[in-house]
C-alpha cells in the first residue's frame, strides 16, 4: 500500500466536504471501500444511494476501526469530541485528518488524548459553499483551492507527508501553518467577514422602511456569506473565540474611525480611508477572484 | 416635441452613469444633440470620440442654456453646487434630473434656489458598477434596475411625469419616495454596506500575518464594494450623514450583541442570530441575485 492507496477510508460526517473528499479520492483510484459515519441515518442513506459512500454506520468504533485513512468532517465542536474518542479505536498505522475551519482546538484534542508521535494531522481546505449536504459533493471541489495543514511538534512525520500528499492529489495547494497562526489568519479572512455579513443582514431586518426592494448587488455581495450554516458558524466562533474577539476589536476601532470622520465631516480622512480600503480590496481581489 | 423627444440633452458629468443615460436615450431615438459638461477636458474628449456625446464644453451656462433635458451626474456635493448655479441658466420649460445616490441635499439645492413649481426632479437609478468613466457606459445599464424618483411638494407635476417616463423608457422600474425616505433606506442598503466592506478591507491590512493567500470567496464578496470610487463615496457619506450615522449605530449595537455572545459562549443566542441573519440574507438574495 503506497501513500495514495487506502483499503478503507472512513468519512466521519458525510456532508459537502466529507462527501467531496470521498468522491475525489475514489475518482483518483486512491481508496477501496468508503465507510460513512454520521448522526442522521437518512443523510447517510442518501449519501450511499448517491454513491458517495459504500456503507454507513451510526457506531464510531465500527466506522473507524478498520480504516487506513479517517477524515473528520463534522462541525468543530463535535469534531473535537470525536477525535478525542477516536484515539483508542483507530489502527496504530491509520492516518487521521479533518476539514474543520478552526485548528487549535481540534489539534489539541488529538494532542491531549493520542500517543506521540500523533498520527492526526489537522487540515483546512479553503473551499466549500453555502450549500450543505453530500448531494452537493463534487470530486473536484478542492482543485485549485488552498489547503492549510497544521502540524505541531507532536505530529508524526510520515502522517504529515501522507496528509499533504492527499490534498495535493485532490488538486489543492498545501500551505503549512501552526494551528494558532491558522486561526489568527482565518479570524480575519473568514470568521470576521461572517460576523460582518451577519450584522449587515440583521441591520437590514431592523430598518423601519422595508429596504429590500432597493437592494442592489452591493448589499447582496456584502451579506452573501451570512447564508452559511448557523450551527457550523456557531462552532467556528466558539472554537476560535480568542482570535475572533481580537479581530472584532480591530474591526470595531476601524469602524469608530470611519464614524468619527463622518460625524466631524473630516473629508480628507474619509477619502484617505476609502482609498486605502480600495487598494486593499484590489489585493484581495487579485487572489480571490478575477476582478 | 412629445415627452420622449428632446432636441438638446445636456449631460453634466460624463462618467459611467451620465454616459449610459446619453447612450440609452440616443439608442431609443429620444434625443437630438447631446452636450457634455465636465471638469476634465480629456475625459470629455474621450467621451466625444466614443460617440457618447456630440460636443463638450467646460462652461456650465454654455452646456445647459439650450437644453430641453439636463441630467446631472456629478458626485453629490458638486451636483448640489451645480444645481444651485443652474437655476437661472436653464430654459423655463427645461426638465432637469440627476443620478446622485443621496437625495435630500440635492433636492434641497433646487428647492432653495429655483422658482416653484420646481422643474428639477431627483432620481437615483440603482445601477452601476465599480468601473468608472464614460468608456464603460452602456445603453442598457438601467434595464431591469429600480430607479427611485423623489418628488416633494414643490415639484412640477409635468416635470415629474417626464422624468418618470424617461427612466421607464430606459428600462427601469420607477419607485417614488420622499428624499428623506430614500436616504434612510439607502443608508441601510448601500451606504452602510460600503462602510462595512471598507472596514473589513482595512482590517485585513492591519493583520500581522499576511492573510491574503488564505482569502476565499467570502472575504472577496464581503469587501467587493470597497473597490468603489473614494471621492464619490466621501460625498455620499457627507450628504447622508444623519441617516448613515443612525445606520452605523444600529449596526454597532448588533455587532456588540454578536461579540458578547462569543465572549460569554452563549451558543443559543449566537446560533439564533446566525439563523436570523441567514433568513434575512435569503430575502435579500431573492431580490438582488439569483441565489
Amino acid at each position: 500500500m503506497d501513500k495514495f492507496e487506502f483499503n478503507v477510508l472512513a468519512v466521519v460526517g458525510v456532508g459537502l466536504l466529507g462527501g467531496s473528499v470521498a468522491l475525489g479520492l475514489r475518482e483518483r483510484a486512491c481508496v477501496g471501500q468508503i465507510i460513512g459515519f454520521g448522526r442522521r441515518e437518512q443523510s447517510l442513506a442518501t449519501a450511499r444511494e448517491l454513491g458517495v459512500i459504500d456503507r454507513y454506520t451510526l457506531d464510531l468504533d465500527d466506522a473507524v476501526r478498520d480504516a487506513d485513512l479517517v477524515v473528520v468532517a463534522a462541525p468543530a465542536r463535535a469534531a473535537c469530541d470525536i477525535i478525542r474518542r477516536m484515539g483508542p479505536m483507530v489502527k496504530p498505522d491509520a492516518v487521521v485528518t479533518d476539514v474543520v475551519s478552526t485548528k487549535t482546538d481540534v489539534v489539541e484534542s488529538a494532542a491531549e488524548s493520542w500517543p506521540v508521535p500523533v498520527r492526526f494531522v489537522g487540515s483546512h481546505p479553503i473551499a466549500g459553499s453555502h450549500l450543505k449536504g453530500a448531494s452537493y459533493s463534487r470530486p473536484d471541489l478542492f482543485e485549485g483551492a488552498v489547503t492549510v495543514v497544521t502540524p505541531d511538534r507532536t505530529t508524526d512525520v510520515a502522517a504529515l507527508e501522507t496528509v499533504t500528499a492527499i490534498w495535493q492529489r485532490l488538486g489543492s495547494r498545501v500551505i503549512n501553518l501552526t494551528p494558532t497562526d491558522h486561526d489568527s489568519a482565518l479570524a480575519i479572512t473568514s470568521h470576521l467577514p461572517h460576523m460582518v455579513a451577519c450584522a449587515m443582514a440583521l441591520a437590514v431586518g431592523e430598518s423601519e422602511i422595508d429596504p429590500i426592494p432597493l437592494a442592489g448587488r452591493g448589499l447582496a455581495d456584502t451579506t452573501r456569506v451570512a447564508a452559511g450554516d448557523p450551527e457550523m458558524w456557531r462552532d467556528i466562533c466558539l472554537t476560535n473565540r480568542t482570535e475572533l474577539i481580537r479581530a472584532l476589536g480591530v474591526y470595531d476601532r476601524i469602524m469608530s474611525r470611519l464614524r468619527l470622520s463622518i460625524e466631524t465631516c473630516d473629508e480628507i480622512a474619509l477619502e484617505k480611508m476609502f482609498q486605502l480600503a480600495r487598494d486593499m480590496r484590489c489585493k484581495i481581489g487579485e487572489t480571490a477572484d478575477g476582478d
